[in-house]
């Protein structure tokens, strides 16, 4: 753990981070909220992932309310979207890349952290899809929208593609920071290949997949 | 704990099975879902109640993360229910009776594990009907339908049958397999009779129940 | 610990109760649930924000599932506000008035435990707003609607200006049923008066704030 901490958090409070941009955005955009709602829906988006991996692996209070840092960084981005949502609103791909930034940093942290405290390689690899696909799950149920996972394929794969690099590289004792930002990387390059690409999982056998848009934009270019 | 063991398995992951089923038929049903979706649901329905029932006694991280056949069988019923999606559509009864099996199934796992953590007997009964009715919530809830829980008046009252009697059966020393199966089976039983005849409890005096069927199917028939 | 005991009890037992109340006023009018519906809402508006509180700060199983009263006293407030809903009813402002009591009465137990956690003196302020808002949230998002939190500027400050006394009054020795009171009370006047002046805290710089009301009812008078 000792030269996992500072790695962990710096991944982490960046997760929090562009997770807090995102949701301010989404507050601004999809929802209209005022200031209290946007701080409140970038804290949950950029918080989120990380409480629930914690509450699941059993590391109750989560990192998030022992060090400050967490909901500094995670309401400073919420104040600052706030402040700058006209500017920032001028590019409509912000959002998503925030979003998939905040998917792969997060999945990397999730696996890395439930590989530390002991779980199995495909039990970390599936939390650290919990972990990166949790926040903006929080975010889409309390606006009332339907969860990105559920209906974007290439939402889950990319967070999964992060996961397995991070415990590969970990059970092959290469975990670091170099390993650690290229999991990040590869999932935020599929993820937005996805997007650009428009490209879909197949739906189920003699149906038509749910492609629809979300009308409130926030995913999409 | 040591004669439980096996039977609460088994138990745990047959409400897991039948729930991820019901799950994934309901995400291809009602919301059209893509194959990544599709087992994302069956793995949220399959495993919610039991993650919900851990977290809440206090035994973090959930058998869930613990133990790999979890996430085997949830995943697994996932992908059988989608490839097999046009065939178990045919019987639109499917749906409702893999819901009440695990909501049977669920409701005795919460209360015996509760009280095998030393909850009280009433405390160990709401237990078990959170964990009964908790996948099924967070299904509902992330494909934005009202949870049927909350209109649907013998949907918690078979998961509260289920619990008292497993409850009552461990204080008097004869709970088992059989005593575990009765219990489920008399939840299944009575939730089956309540849909067939489409009973339902008193609404508030003065005012009519909300009887409204869901529009997206997954429940009546 | 010895003191704080019976205070901690009595403020938590006196929030479950109106927000059960709540809870339930709300299932009626808004929802139109059945008796079990209503009870259920109840206990999960009651409930909700406890439970939360102590899984986050490594409680558990929670106070909820510790001590009958709160079953006892969520599930008979939620009776109690089922038979006399036709009654109730015609206060409309009834249900405001027991949303923000709850608000104010779970902001302190929330920080006064946080911080009897070891939690540092910020994060048990934001846990306390979780802690207040946490049980109206799990109730806005299964009857379907956007949680106060997010759309109404005065509802988490006046959580806040009670999490921020009780704070400062643990810190300076200072606390204790009248502090806690006061604090309670503070929340709740400063709640009521924005309802009252229909006061709002600033939207987007060069936007509009959404100020849309419910079309449910439950807010506002």
């Amino acid at each position: 753990m000792a030269a996992e901490g500072p790695l962990l958090l710096s991944l982490d409070l960046s997760g929090t981070f562009v997770f807090a941009l995102n949701g301010a955005m989404t507050a601004v955009r999809a929802a209209k909220l005022d200031i209290v709602g946007v701080v409140a829906l970038a804290m949950i988006t950029g918080l989120g992932g990380g409480i629930i991996r914690d509450i699941l692996i059993g590391a109750a209070p989560p990192a998030t309310f022992r060090d400050w840092r967490y909901l500094a960084v995670a309401g400073g981005g919420g104040l600052v979207a706030f402040v700058l949502s006209r500017a920032l609103n001028r590019f409509a791909l912000t959002i998503t890349m925030l979003d998939a930034a905040g998917l792969g940093l997060f999945a990397v942290t999730g696996t890395s952290k439930a590989l530390a405290f002991g779980l199995g390689a495909g039990q970390a690899v599936i939390l650290g899809v919990i972990t990166g696909v949790g926040g903006g799950t929080l975010r889409d149920v309390l606006i009332r929208e339907i969860p990105t996972v559920l209906y974007s394929g290439l939402y889950a794969i990319p967070a999964l593609i992060a996961a397995i690099i991070t415990a590969a590289a970990t059970r092959g004792h290469l975990y670091g920071s170099p390993a650690a930002v290229a999991a990040a990387g590869a999932c935020f390059a599929v993820r937005m290949i996805g997007v650009h690409f428009d490209l879909n999982v197949p739906g189920p056998p003699g149906a038509r997949a749910n492609r629809g848009k979300r009308a409130t934009g926030g995913d999409g270019f």
